[in-house]
């Protein structure tokens, strides 16, 4: 045994180098399955405008993540493409509702979801109209980042019936915590779901969490879906506006499922989905009541 | 040396063992350190149903976990308490838009983002009427789960710009990546945020990610995010039938603050502040343009 052999000592310790080699592979692999914290390389120290940020849920972490961090950033292309917008003065709003803020509220307070939905067709110009009202949500830097797949054919909705049919029937049968099939209990909600084939178009709404430029690179979409989730807000405004009744769902888990079927790109992901025409003639809803303005309202 | 001996084993062997152990703590560490997948102790493994779920982004994974996990739960309460309500017949619609889609399209087309407001009051019961509008939205399981904050109180719209300017100048100067600060160069937005007390009014929405039950027990509000985001849809539409400008914010790490500020439980969160009033005189707007239909809807 020679201790200053090279080859020996290798030999020799291998069972000191393994643990090192080994907490060195560890390392690597906690890094490589941390969720990244935007805030760790560039948090402020001794700003007074530093205050306690810990509790960010993961959405908002998720956004703030996506507009920090930029792989394929081209800051010159970007530039060049938007520093050409110019600014024009504003005259201030010229459209409002006919009878003001007090007959929108009749409107709106007039909607209600509806689970049974009538064959009668509906006019295809009031359905687009509806999603170009859509489309004019603000969103974050501007950047519009939603897509609107309307279905009406008939075998297309029969798949995604049965997609959500069968996820629903797992959902129901063993996922769910009783809680929530017990909140739900009112709504009569279960897991065969005849407005997907009934209804005479269906309305999946997809956020896009990023775009690619002509050049190529990823155009990352900040609070894409804050952003979607307003703009179906307007939705389901022109629906009503519309005479045209909907609902809004979120088929649990059935989202990369749908988006393979619509063939939509991996930077869309969807968000909810909504069947959209007239109620059926035996419909029925829930006698639920909305809360008075005083408890959804404070005043500072 | 003793082959056989127990305590010798370990002493001459410890090199062995110390790989193992270490091997170990990475393990556990790697699993603390890992997202809980909500799905992982129920799912299905031979169901025709279940699909890859992989791409489920985190606010999904929370809605789902949330939904699923529950503490505090009494399924008794909660029936007794929900299962008394009634259904009833539907007649559909009787409220529309007077001019229908067409000129709610236009409506809304005419919203833009406001950031110049005139210090010209507003009439308290058009901001109130269009608060309650927003109230008429969906939400999960209808918990309802929005808080509409609004401020006229010159102190406190003071206090809010300074914690919104202060925490502003640290992301531009510090935090923001070049390509965030770069996509919003067209909308001339920078840490000075005179609309916070020139507005009349600023509308802070918090998002209920539960609510107390009379019990003392939590009510979990699933999806409260996308359905406060909805309701910001409604209320943008609301503003705008009033005549009212706004412009939506989602002030980065502010919530805290803001909600300690107005003293809004835990339970809640900041998901976006609208200062709210008329545009000033000498108000300008980006040149900007919105995607043609086409271009957000794809046919099916």
């Amino acid at each position: 045994m020679d201790l200053f052999g090279q080859k020996n000592i290798i030999i020799e310790y291998w069972q000191f180098f393994l643990p090192l080699v080994t907490i060195g592979i560890s390392l690597i692999l906690l890094n490589l399955n941390r969720k990244p914290d935007p805030r760790e390389s560039s948090k402020p120290t001794s700003k007074p405008g530093a205050r306690e940020e810990r509790d960010l849920d993961p959405s908002e972490i998720e956004s703030q993540k996506s507009a920090r961090e930029d792989s394929n950033y081209d800051e010159d292309a970007l530039t060049a493409a938007l520093e050409g917008v110019a600014h024009k003065p504003y005259p201030g709003i010229k459209v409002t509702f006919p009878g003001g803020v007090e007959k929108f509220y009749e409107m709106v307070n007039d909607r209600r979801s509806v689970r049974k939905y009538s064959k009668r067709p509906v006019d295809w110009k009031l359905v687009e109209k509806c999603i170009h009202s859509a489309g004019t949500g603000p969103s974050g830097a501007h950047t519009e980042p939603w897509t609107f797949c309307v279905i009406s054919d008939s075998e297309i909705k029969q798949q995604i019936r049965e997609i959500i049919e069968n996820e629903e029937y797992t959902n129901y049968a063993q996922r769910m915590s009783r809680q929530w099939t017990t909140d739900l209990q009112p709504l009569r909600t279960n897991y065969v779901k005849e407005y997907l084939t009934d209804a005479p178009y269906l309305v999946l709404v997809f956020k896009q969490a990023y775009s690619m430029r002509e050049d190529g690179k990823k155009k990352q979409h900040y609070y894409n879906e804050i952003s979607t989730a307003i703009s179906v807000g307007i939705l389901l405004c022109a629906f009503q506006s519309a005479g045209l009744n909907s609902l809004v769902t979120t088929p649990l888990n059935c989202g990369p499922a749908l988006r393979n079927l619509l063939q939509r790109p991996a930077s869309e992901k969807l968000l909810v989905l909504l069947p959209v025409g007239y109620a059926a003639d035996d419909c029925e809803i829930p006698d639920l009541h909305r809360k008075p303005v005083e408890e959804i309202l404070v005043k500072y």
